[in-house]
């Protein structure tokens, strides 16, 4: 377990930064953070649900640093913060995307004895402080990223920090995640804003009335953050675009099916399909 | 309001045909059902769900006729009934694609003063008589389409039997109701059922294990009945096709813009997508 007097610090207070700092205070331990909105930072103090801003941290006393910004915004922060990096116990993240953060680790040759990686999969199509909560990790997984030089200590810190924070932690290598989370995260994103952006430009007047079967469900993740998500598709780009191609080969199959008239065919295609996604519990 | 002396036959114990036998049976209407699985009958009888089975309708006292089986079983539904559908009060359905159930109607020339059809916007991935349920309608909306002949009797008595499941009505007709719904239900499905059969023949030995991050929710909707969507697909084929292949060049476009790393474009379509996303309520 970890010990309470390790304070932590946490640089993006937005809905993944938000709940740690919100669960660990909670828990009486010492939250420090930083965020690109600095009244972000005022609120979460005057409602006691951090100590203060990252600058007061104690860099005396052991602590843990949790960089949750969108993807394409860790690099400036590590640097920002470079000074705090060496002296953490463990340095983590929340990232979707993996890649980006070890190049940038390695463009500035940061010591990544401390470092191991992490991305709960808690996100939603929700965003900001606002969203946040205590507990958002409960009985969730956070993948869990070693790096070659990742010590025991750091490891056991992340396994606690995590098991703490309620999430069971599951180990991938780096370019498993990537391509892992294209597939199962990123895809379906793509997808949602692609077909609501169909659905938005066609010239139906009553586009926005019969929404109810099936559209709002497949589409709700579509409300998420542009911002995040514009770093995700960059970011995560080779491994999108091979998923969008097997998905384009799918889709193909399936209208062929349908111009074919070919019932029994469609019949099997949806029965295999729906057997594999009643299996996923 | 409709008198609780009327009658009505259900063809179709499924989750709409059920859902509206229970609502009305608790309303103190009598209700008679046939269903192609003769135990689903015997049941509802036994739980006091209905009064009894079809032929023990009582032909000379008013009555309505719902025909909710799947869409390509209606015709043979309808030709079974025969005797019964002109003398009924109202003939409506609940099915998804009306243009294969006026085909029907026209091959059979029956008169049809009587029918309304009806689709109420209230289905989900699930299915059968056993996730029928009271009050299913409630607060929903249903889509009534009027045939040339029918009468204001038919349409005033369908308006009623909506309002009493708790559902209001909108007007649309069947050409708009079968294009509106290929875009809006029938595309999503397709998306849904063509996703997860991607992802399931991924070789991947993880591809069940980190579904949370979207999967899950984009597909929860290929869950679905395949002979209800192998019918869907069939008879609404090219309004399905149509939705497709725009479908298909708006992942074109979007695909680009990440091909093309082009952050700026990539966040602007996010950001649109979004906006209409968050405006349907």
């Amino acid at each position: 377990m970890l010990d309470k007097s390790i304070q932590v610090g946490i640089i993006g207070l937005g809905m993944i930064g938000g709940s740690i700092a919100k669960t660990l205070s909670k828990k009486g331990f010492k939250v420090f953070a930083s965020d690109i909105n600095e009244n972000t930072i005022k609120n979460a103090i005057n409602d006691k649900e951090i100590c203060g801003s990252l600058e007061e941290l104690d860099q005396d006393i052991n602590f843990i640093l949790i960089f949750t910004v969108p993807v394409l915004s860790v690099g400036e922060e590590l640097i920002k913060n470079k000074e705090l990096l060496s002296k953490a116990l463990l340095v983590s993240d929340g990232l979707s995307v993996k890649n980006s953060l070890k190049k940038e680790i390695e463009k500035n040759k940061f010591n990544t004895e401390n470092f191991i990686f992490s991305h709960p999969i808690a996100g939603s199509e929700k965003s900001g402080y606002l969203n946040s909560k205590e507990g958002l990790f409960n009985n969730k997984i956070t993948v869990i990223t070693k790096l070659p030089h990742s010590t025991q200590v750091a490891i056991d810190t992340c396994i606690d920090l995590w098991s703490l924070l309620g999430a069971k932690t599951i180990n991938l290598n780096l370019e498993d995640h990537d391509k892992y989370f294209a597939q199962t995260s990123h895809l379906p994103h793509f997808i949602a804003f692609a077909l609501i952006s169909m659905i938005s430009k066609s010239e139906d007047p009553k586009k926005d009335t019969f929404t109810g079967g099936g559209l709002k469900d497949i589409t709700r993740i579509a409300s998420s953050d542009p911002k995040m998500w514009e770093d995700i598709f960059i970011s995560n780009r080779l491994n999108i675009l091979k998923a969008i191609k097997s998905f384009k080969s799918e889709i193909d199959k399936f209208e062929k099916l349908i111009e074919e008239k070919d019932a029994k065919e469609i019949n099997q295609f949806i029965k295999n399909a729906k057997n594999f996604r009643d299996s996923l519990t």
